[in-house]
């Protein structure tokens, strides 16, 4: 990777000239391939400039989805190791679900700038517009059983909302099980798939989209996007995806070793300090019956339990939830 | 398929010849063409008589896994009304498996005559020597959320044992979680594999491996066959592995459509008549442990309950058993 060897040279040296003659040295290359790799980054949409005498310096970096951009600095030992980014693919979560099926090692990850065929939770279309998204998708090989695939989602949605409330400064919350609102609207949706025996979990794949400076007119009713949210608050910047990929990779990993090392215990109690709705009153909705009741608490499994206007307690493992105003 | 109408009639008249003229009538094609079918069914391996002046009558028929074998007299709504087979094979899960993903419907069965890489739990090995057993995979698609796929696996064990019980007329027991036993011995496998989001099945592929007609010189060691179990009681016949296959998906589709219908509930109470070992001291081995105890219950999600001497009761929803005598 010799385009990435030449810009973290330039990357240590953000205020500096470097000169040819030492790039020369440091990278062990030519002038003249300098010159092409500087030519190719700068089609990337890195801005260098190059001044006689003085030599390269780098004065802009794109907040395009890059393997390298992502990685440097990402501070993890599993997660994001190896990033695949493609421009356009028809879901991140089917092609990382054959690759894991082809034997890919834990923590690499998926990234695209555009899905054309986005999905989320029980077959639902992930809207997923280019460039202005995070839809990233990760090969993970717990030691679970398959019963256990909820706290993968739980330890997912709270590594996302930690994420995005770091990077936003926004009130980021959880809604049951696996949806980020920002003001009560949806910014992020988790799609957990597996592929797994009786007793044992193959593979999951962790699929995250996050609407980030996503215009509203090309998003869904009823949700939205960091940006828009931070547009009511004043902010009219971008948030920069790079970083807030690198973020969630992070919260990921260390999320993921905590469940590892100590059990579900902590994660779940976390996942309750950023619930939207522990307390308040919901509506159910199955695929054969609705019910309301109380949103009381979250199962050691990560079902949640709903205790009905007759006292009666419900465990919830799938459908869908309403908060009720 | 003109093969399996020429045989069907043949078969609906057993003691009796048809003659060509009546056969050309009834399956209305030409007499030339008829000696082509003939001759491709002999190929296959039915024994077919042609009597001068009185046509033709199926004297024989093989014990192959010839789709149409299979089907004939099968007596179910959705399992194996369409059957592919193969003479050799990886692993008929792993095939099923990636119709499944292609979005082949629930009910289809694969089967071979050999497996090169048959699997069995835990990514272990399963023997599949070549037309002595049954290596079946079935589609399915039911509505259920993940940790609901062990209920699958003993509903498959009991169905399995059922069957071999009224072909073989040997005591065949169930071993937690998809064992099943003659005279202590394993004779069969179930490998339930499938892909699932967080809160909903997506497929499951029932895998099921029987050792049929095995000789013992093929079998691995501690295991045996159906055969070689009724040779001890002095039956030296072969088993009809078609006949088996079909009381195996009649079964099958027995228990599936009675835990659609009315819950897991009466499919426990006959898993639990067929074990071997509840009531039985045994011992639990553990990816980080051991221990042993009294096999005492199943959960109703279909983990086994054993007391430990201290008298405490664990969950086991994966692992292996060993009986201890």
């Amino acid at each position: 990777m010799l385009d990435e060897k030449i810009l973290n040279i330039l990357r240590n040296r953000p205020d500096d000239y470097v000169s040819g003659e030492e790039l020369c040295k440091l990278a062990d290359i030519s002038r003249a391939a300098i010159w092409k790799h500087i030519e190719k980054l700068r089609d990337e949409g890195y801005k260098i400039e190059a001044a006689p005498h003085l030599g390269y310096r780098l004065v802009g970096t794109p907040d395009s989805l890059i393997p390298g951009e992502i990685r440097w600095r990402l501070n993890t030992k599993i997660l994001g190791k190896e990033v695949i980014t493609y421009k356009k693919i028809d879901s991140t979560n089917s092609l990382a679900y054959s690759l894991a099926e082809k034997g890919v090692k834990e923590g690499v990850v998926i990234l695209a700038e555009e899905q054309t065929k986005g999905r989320g939770r029980l077959g639902r279309q992930w809207s997923s517009p280019p460039k202005t998204g995070i839809y990233l998708s990760c090969i993970l090989r717990p030691k679970i059983v398959p019963s256990g695939i909820p706290k993968i989602t739980l330890l997912a949605a709270v590594a996302v909302a930690k994420s995005v409330r770091e990077l936003s400064g926004l009130w980021a919350v959880i809604k049951w099980p696996n949806d980020i609102l920002i003001n009560g609207k949806k910014v992020c949706g988790i799609l957990t798939e597996m592929k797994a025996e009786q007793d044992t979990v193959n593979f999951v794949i962790l699929g995250i989209g996050v609407n980030v400076n996503t215009p509203l007119k090309v998003i869904p009713k009823g949700a939205s996007s960091i940006k828009e949210e931070m547009a009511r608050s004043g902010s009219l910047a971008d948030i920069s995806r790079i970083e807030l990929t690198r973020r969630i990779l992070e919260n990921l990993e260390e999320y993921y070793i905590l469940l590892k090392n100590r059990g579900f215990g902590p994660i779940m109690d976390i996942w309750k300090s950023f619930s939207a709705m522990l307390g308040s009153r919901i509506k159910v909705i199955l695929q054969n019956k609705t019910f309301e009741g109380l949103a009381q608490d979250i199962d050691d499994d990560g079902s949640l339990i709903v205790r009905r206007d007759s006292g009666i307690l419900e465990k919830v493992s799938s459908g869908d939830i309403v908060m009720i105003r």
